[in-house]
């Protein structure tokens, strides 16, 4: 395998699918990259990025001879997406998404994919709060994870093959099962953005805020990010992600009763903080180990 | 007034003592800076940083002659430090401190000072989760505000003052009650870092956590960074604003269930989702106009 097959098709020019194109087509050996989004400006815009060589009218002509096929588009709206390529795959595509969740994405493809078209989940974790193709770049997925989560039905050579690709991208693969993956970033992504969006509402809701507002400085503004991120991107995450999250939200009431109740406990607290500390350094050190964690790039 | 009256004396030589001394050195006419710390390492490596111009082996020795005493250490040692420099103040002379939380450490001056000594709370929001005499800048209050919390007992003449002097450290004053300020800090400040060691705990002491770190990237080093911070100030700050901070838990705790109780319901969370994302824009565009928000300088 040299690069990337060709012609690659991807289905949504948003951030991820533009970044993808982008990426492709900066390859030592670019593949033919053939692009359809919904929003025609979207379409014209990803071509005249150089994010795709090829605009398509159609999901069917975007699809058509396609060796890959990518589905960039938030998770809830995979489903139609599925449904609508699955008539025009070719015998031996692969067909990947780059959905926050697989669980669902991957019974879905199970579903409704034809027998001869291969599916494997992906999810690069290269997202942050700026969307959309103006976003999109050709390194956004260097230094990244990207997740694989095969099924039991995934041939083993298929994921070997992913792999080269996702290295070419410049990312790092971890692979897991479809259920591993959605536990794990309920806790890594999830809970982080709802507890985020979270603080941002507390604040927001208090008639104080008004006035409060001008204490709040960098710490804020670092805690406070992801509550910036795409709502339709963080609802849809939310709702097929739903039974990991309930539990790590059961839990992280829990701890705001316990802390609720050691307001005036020094030993207590100084324990809590502590451990807290510790296991964020072993964090970072275990993550610097694997990929390099980059300064956050916005406001 | 020309610059800051001398000498100037300072009680703690931490990051904020620390980058005090420095920051009043640099002026252009820079004066005495005498500091103490109870750890002589610590007065050594200021005076080699050239933090401070004179050692002082003795609270006393500190403090006699000074015309400004700034007492730079956690919000509860801040007792002992009061009554410890007390029978040592000169008459006239401004005791100012930097704690995180205003009510009590006024409430404690007011107790414990003489009446020929004048104190005003101050608190410059410039601390970092890099914290000792070894991280002290110079310009660690360029573009920061700096909280002065007068009382009614408070002389205006010395707010006006104050003001000048935060002026020249390159801060942007911002002035309120003790009250004011501890409710506003509960919600932008001390709600965002216990937000920040709760996720770190919830995640640490999740089993799959093991695992589930692989998936942990910048979302995640962003809003655990504040759990980098140090225990006993943030035990200290829980400890003094116990009353704000548990009112804005409780919140916290509702917006949890609430959350909990939508993760099926697509339009709840598409508004929950967009509300904050534009209270948060709102927030970013008003705070730009006071003062410019840094980046963050890390992991």
């Amino acid at each position: 395998m040299s690069d990337a097959p060709t012609p690659v098709a991807i289905l949504g020019l948003g951030l991820i699918g533009g970044s993808l194109g982008l990426a492709f087509r900066a390859l030592e050996t670019p593949p033919t990259v053939r692009g359809w989004d919904r929003d025609s400006a979207t379409i014209a815009t990803a071509l005249r990025v150089g994010a795709i060589s090829d605009a398509a009218a159609t999901i069917a002509s975007c699809v058509a001879g396609a060796r890959l096929v990518i589905l960039a588009a938030p998770v809830r709206a995979l489903h139609e997406l599925l449904a609508a390529v699955a008539p025009h795959l070719q015998p031996g595509v692969l067909v990947t998404d780059v959905g926050s969740t697989k669980q669902e994405v991957c019974a879905w493809a199970a579903a409704l994919l034809p027998s001869h078209a291969h599916f494997l989940g992906g999810h690069p974790m290269a997202g942050s709060e700026r969307h959309g193709i103006a976003n999109a770049r050709a390194d956004l997925f260097k230094g990244a994870r990207y997740c694989l989560t095969p099924t039991t039905a995934t041939d083993p050579a298929l994921v070997t093959n992913f792999q080269r690709w996702v290295t070419l991208l410049g990312a790092t693969p971890l692979i897991s099962s479809p259920a591993e993956h959605d536990n794990a970033v309920a806790i890594a992504s999830h809970l982080p953005f709802i507890l985020s969006t979270l603080l941002m509402q507390v604040a927001a809701s208090d008639p104080a805020w008004e006035r409060s507002q001008q204490w709040a400085a960098t710490g804020f503004r670092d805690i406070t990010r992801l509550a910036g991120g795409e709502p339709v991107m963080h609802a849809d995450i939310c709702l097929t992600n739903n039974a990991a999250l309930g539990q790590y939200l059961h839990a992280a009431a829990a701890e705001i009763a316990a802390v609720a109740g050691h307001l005036d406990d020094p030993a207590w607290l100084n324990t809590w903080f502590e451990q807290a500390r510790n296991a964020r350094a072993s964090w970072l050190q275990s993550a610097a180990s694997v990929v390099p964690i980059e300064p956050s790039r916005g406001p």
